[in-house]
């Protein structure tokens, strides 16, 4: 049971794996925020702590520049991959490593909900909050 | 296109409308906690602001019967669901009212995988955060 779709799961494992490090190369590391249309779906929502819910890549992409200024690099980490029809459920942690001399860290917990959009693996629902 | 799935479609969201009540009506209003098994899948996982994941429906139990004593009611709203797969993927809005004189309200957003168990659709991975 569930052998053959094995390969295919690490495939798309992979895939996941080059979409999140993105954000934290890219869109981090070198605030090239166009790169968060390989990230995102072009309708995709994210549902941030202290804001309402944010819609659609533009507004998305406007979010995460305002947000990135202070922040040096935001590591993600996989804890479980859930295939669901054509998308995924991934439930992971994320270390942000704010900045200042002290560079100070933050541990966020996420839940998002993966789509294959233009046969890239995006993220298409995109919540997080803290541990404390 | 899409038009033969909408009648399992609006079964499913009524499912899911039942599971949505009961949180407020038993969990809440009659502080029924054996309900949750009604709720949340055997293996669940939630994922609160200010705590860390808790795994699996009797530590998920505590958790509710911890918070629930200073609630008195929470009220959820079905913003978005997609099918996926087996599974639904739901974005919502939850008001909870608190306890005390002036019962002040506190707005949550989440989003819910939901996967069905003992032929129930029933809450598999849950997460929120506050607005403000």
């Amino acid at each position: 049971m569930g052998t053959a779709r094995e390969p295919a799961l690490n495939e798309i494992k992979l895939a996941m794996k080059s979409t999140n490090d993105l954000f934290n190369t890219e869109v981090f590391g070198k605030r090239n925020f166009d790169a968060l249309d390989l990230i995102y779906t072009s309708d995709a929502r994210i549902l941030p702590p202290g804001s309402p819910i944010i819609s659609g890549r533009p507004a998305i992409k406007r979010f995460w520049s305002e947000l990135v200024s202070s922040a040096r690099s935001a590591v993600l980490t996989s804890i479980d991959v859930m295939p669901a029809g054509d998308g995924v459920v991934e439930i992971g942690r994320a270390t942000l490593t704010l900045e200042g001399e002290s560079a100070p860290q933050m541990e966020v917990k996420y839940v998002v909900y993966w789509r294959q959009e233009d046969g890239r693996w995006k993220w298409h629902v995109d919540i997080w909050n803290q541990d404390s």
